[in-house]
């Protein structure tokens, strides 16, 4: 099948300099720590809903790093229904994050998004060079991805107001960690100016490599 | 989120040494070379259906390593919904072969199963070692996949009469390619004697690292 | 060349549980922040010295993963000669812990170990699950390398003596985060009971997969 | 140390779209099979120096894709005095194509130069998306690694006249495969023109990310 091959299998449609990642927010929230968390994850998800719309009025793909709940299925529209279940205690957040027809999704088995999934090939079609991080936990899936992130020489924005962890002594660490090591940009995303991305076009949906 | 990240995120509630992987049988087959490998891909399926029963009877856990279509969302349900569609010409072969609910899903951007995705880490938590592989293109996605798994040193069983390709002489050749320099075993599954994997049981479905 | 090809090439001739890895230490310590850094390195060096001798006594294998310097070469032995140079910053450390003939070298292109590097297949072979990690900096090359042990499943032991950082705050608050959140034992190397590595021996270095 | 942690680790001063790969050309040919290989490869290595010398003169660079000979040590010095030593069957092959000061070595665990190796890594601070592969056996190492370069789309060119196998056959199926599957340019090194690498240059030699 050499002519089909030759691309991502699986459309990236986009093309755009900057993307924007939405690490575990779609979530159960079913361990003990969640309490804390939960209290910092409702004003962080606002925020996020917030820059999503505004990043997808610029053209910025919206990309979900996700981990997988139950048997390992690739089902991502699964996870997202079991998020939103009446015993999930991360309904709220997943119902104002409810993912839509243009997002991406990406599952991962681990703490960072870039190990052992598409991720890095699905950025490299999308042609984006620059990562807009946000999500759960601040200082564990969202520093672990971009430790990674960093390592493969993306350019990094941690807004600080679009992470949470289970204490906000915990969150403001890691933001810390990310601002001086890893060069992030952690500025709120009220202040946040976006970057245009290139528009998705028909002209640009092709499977042959361009 | 410590606790619960220690295992993988979306269980493997199995224990097999041996795995059944379905390569690329969820198809569309939109692609010129199709008629011909239509003409193998149908017998190759009827093959594969009675191996994935006597495989479940031996509580050898079946892996499904498949394209993804359309855009990239991690959602086997679709890329199946798609591949079952009235304008598929992979239709009759989706059918046979439909996935069940205690089948794992692994979704591929690219030919190899192994190129950034969660096999790996998937096969391990199952601590498979052996790996039976079918599927289509016998020449292409499954001797990439197959040269992949013969460099992490698993070993393989890739059964004649289980791969097909757009010719009967790509197919023979690629079969001997995979007998010759990975040390597959290409015995018809007819003549394949299956291991018995070890059972799931509710004590191994833990979250926790054991 | 199937024969040849079945395993490691270059042999891994020791099997143990247990791996001690020495991040970073041949280095020239040309940047600006060394010479915090190396105010706390020289008692780390001493340590790591007394660590090394007792993990050969216990026959643990010893690897070296280390930054490469001047032109990619594979060349540590180079980078050896470079560190011990006159002009290097790093030379009291580097003649401490100079590597010896039956230690292994793995170099790295980046901060993490684990990174585009041959220490997770190498680390297969000899059969290690359990890593003890030493070395600088203790918040950045150790932490990120720690990082990746972690979501590959290894069990880290990370001696408080045996890293050094540019100040010591910022080593004390690197392993808060790896005892916290990577579940590190990180006890003082003097405190440390070595397990006991299997001994390397004629039977085990062969080049067939056992 | 985040200062020197921005870039590649070791250095790439080149910047090429074009990349010359040699695979195991460094070789002590210690197995069974090396009989016929030796009757291809000689021709086949008089054909590299010249190709060698042209991409040189073109501002190209050449890397050294190699297995390892005896315990991991990183050590490409090592294994080159190896290959030339008096008892390996391969050391007019290695003297011919003796490494010189400016070529790069990637040290591979397996057969593929990308698996568990920094070539990835490399060829991206090279800024390499075209590879001219040479060297043995073209159905086996040079095979695997053309392969993986083609799942990472990177356009192939792999001059019949410079890899060389056990038997005639076999390289010239596996010539046939690589332009089949793998869109792969395999006209001989003769007939082949040179795009021009850029030159290195001190300006490009510098360790912050540009």
């Amino acid at each position: 099948m050499p002519a089909k091959n030759q691309d991502l299998h699986g459309s990236a449609p986009d093309k755009s300099e900057t993307a924007l990642l939405l690490i575990d927010v779609i979530n159960d929230l079913d361990f003990p720590e969640a309490d804390g968390l939960l209290r910092y994850a409702r004003p962080m998800a606002r925020k996020i809903v917030r820059l999503k719309l505004r990043a997808k009025k610029a053209g910025i793909p919206v990309i979900y790093v996700n981990d997988n709940f139950g048997r390992w299925r690739s089902d991502f529209r699964q996870t997202v229904a079991h998020a939103l279940g009446e015993k999930s205690r991360g309904r709220a957040i997943a119902a104002l994050l409810r993912p839509e027809e243009d997002d991406y999704f990406v599952l991962k088995p681990k703490h960072s998004g870039f190990f052992s999934t598409t991720l890095q090939t699905l950025l490299r079609y999308l042609g984006s060079k620059k990562l807009i991080l946000t999500g759960i936990a601040g200082n564990f899936c969202v520093l672990f991805t971009a430790n990674d992130a960093y390592m493969r020489d993306y350019e990094l924005i941690i807004p600080s107001d679009c992470t949470a962890s289970n204490t906000a002594k915990e969150n403001r660490q890691a933001l810390v960690l990310m601002r001086k090591f890893l060069k992030a940009d952690t500025r709120p995303s009220t202040r946040l100016r976006l970057p245009k991305g290139r528009q998705s076009s028909a002209a640009s949906f092709c499977r042959g490599r361009s």
